[in-house]
């Protein structure tokens, strides 16, 4: 390993994606992306009698998947990091609970696809662990129910709105001699808060956390937008992602927007009914890496990914005391290998 | 490093504590231990406005104050680790917010301490980071109003509850040459659930998981209680503390009660009135562990501990739909190496 002056890692070990697996809800299964998710419902219930044990079980069944499409059994696997938006994050909890693997809690909302990432790509790569999940969930019923209104409230959502994903992604991480897809180096974000405080824009609560760790990432790396086939936002959706390139170019004299696209613009087709803005939660990037980022990956159609996931660390408790909305972002890169 | 069969992990590069610091309230200021915190209220307000706020200024003044003790500037710490109680660990993200530090939200409920220990020290240890900063903090106020009931309310609570410590504790972690604690060993937790759902007795919640992980550190280490000067666990309380002691001495034929305390039962006068079962909550460990603890250990006066933290991972959502509680325990060795 090799640290820069700035805070990105890099891994000298080329600790790789053993297999990714996704499942998701049904607005995502008809959406453009619908042929390359693993696991789809036909019901956003999922056969479980509340929205949270539904989420867990999003997750549970991402995870499984990961574990089956991978070489690796649940038996040697050495621990899970998970996280997602629920209070407590119980999803991750209790997906793995009595399931006799170490488990990591993580917190960066919808950063956490990328967080656990680069903390498992950092176990392995110093090889304190062979084999490490990493899992995040979200779904549009318990995130509305606890961050804005019931849904039998039938509340009008404003155009910078994001929809709240449906859906599960999950990465196994291990070392391989002969990687396909590595991660090659890892950017923890700092917590960036320009003072958004409108909870329906989380967006542009997003986008400065973005920009800086994006900005930073390229800087520090002497890498320019071009030197990458993709640069992957997880999700600031369409007010977000304007302004987060409108950031970059103000700041850096840097045009990101012929490599950039945002995985809360995929996931959807941004002309139905409900989406506004685009999609957002944990599981919004999750799924999007986990299915068609990997896929493309896989086939060498892109070789090189910055894949940069934004949290907004809002709480409905804080905002009502007036405070405004945290942003963070967590860069992983990946590489292809080749195999 | 080198990974035993289980999920032990030792750290061969002795990533060592620089400083550690405390921040706690009232109660816990004029307790047995009191002489041993760093800064003390003597208004549990802590001159914010509402108790969350309070609660993330303990975590920040706790944070400051370990980096002022250490030999490290604000602008050489490479990364914190930080996780609280409160729904979307808000005193962690909004403690550091805009404080320009890359940040690793976690959740472990009250085996945060441990928890973030362990990740500091395999980042530091692995030449990832060269000082990582570890944070956790809880507070009696906001903790009730999340969890139980409103304080206004006046709930009559029953003797196996415990009271959460309005305290916040801080590590700061990196390499030295001449290490006098060194972190040596780490052991992630499993999520134990034996299907405990009484939300006001959560040291039975967490017990199962705390035997689970000293046995296995014991097994796997191939060690006797008697070879600890301490094994401390994070806040089981009494009514814990019995139930884990007997698990293990059942299961394994192993008793620990020689050489067992718990950070609960340390922190308040036990025939005080309100402090029930003991004290708990993330702050609990991480003050007990950040000042007495790691007092005696400069000394001499302990040279190897056993930190195993406890956390509940109870959400009052999944409570209330029936569902039991599961728990986890991480755990972290320290050494005296004698600087």
């Amino acid at each position: 390993m090799n640290r820069n002056k700035t805070r990105v890692i890099e891994l000298k070990n080329r600790p790789c994606v053993l297999s990714s697996a996704s499942a998701v809800g049904t607005n995502e299964a008809t959406g453009p992306l619908g042929n390359y998710f693993d696991i789809k419902y036909s019901d956003d219930g999922i056969g479980e009698q509340t929205w949270e044990k539904a989420e867990s079980r999003l997750l549970k069944d991402a995870l499984m998947c990961a574990i089956e499409k991978s070489s690796v059994t649940i038996d040697e696997l050495d621990m899970i990091f998970a996280g997602d938006l629920l209070n407590q994050c119980t999803s991750g909890s209790y997906a793995v609970r009595n399931m006799n693997i170490a488990f990591g809690g993580l917190f960066g909302a919808c950063s956490t696809m990328a967080y656990s990432l680069a903390l498992s790509a950092l176990l392995v790569d110093g090889g304190y662990c062979n084999y490490i999940a990493a899992a995040t969930s979200s779904h549009f019923c318990s995130a509305e129910k606890q961050f804005r209104y019931p849904l039998e409230y039938g509340c009008q959502r404003s155009p910078s709105s994001q929809r709240t994903v449906t859906g599960a992604g999950a990465f196994i991480i291990g070392n391989n001699k002969k990687p396909d897809i590595a991660v090659s180096k890892v950017l923890f974000g700092k917590v960036v808060d320009l003072g958004v405080t409108d909870t329906a824009n989380m967006g542009a609560a997003m986008a400065p956390a973005a920009a800086e760790s994006i900005s930073e990432f390229l800087s520090s790396t002497n890498t320019l937008p071009e030197d990458y086939d993709l640069i992957l936002t997880g999700d600031l959706g369409m007010v977000g992602s304007s302004l987060m390139r409108d950031i970059i170019k103000e700041q850096t004299d840097t045009d990101i927007s012929p490599v950039h696209n945002d995985c809360g613009l995929m996931i959807y087709d941004m002309d139905a009914k409900g989406i506004n803005s685009g999609g957002s939660g944990c599981g919004c990037s999750a799924c999007v890496t986990a299915s068609y980022i990997m896929s493309k990956m896989k086939t060498g159609d892109i070789k090189k990914v910055l894949f940069a996931a934004t949290g907004a660390l809002m709480s409905p408790t804080l905002s009502l005391q007036g405070e405004s909305i945290p942003g963070i972002c967590h860069i992983v890169e990946f590489i292809k290998c080749g195999g």
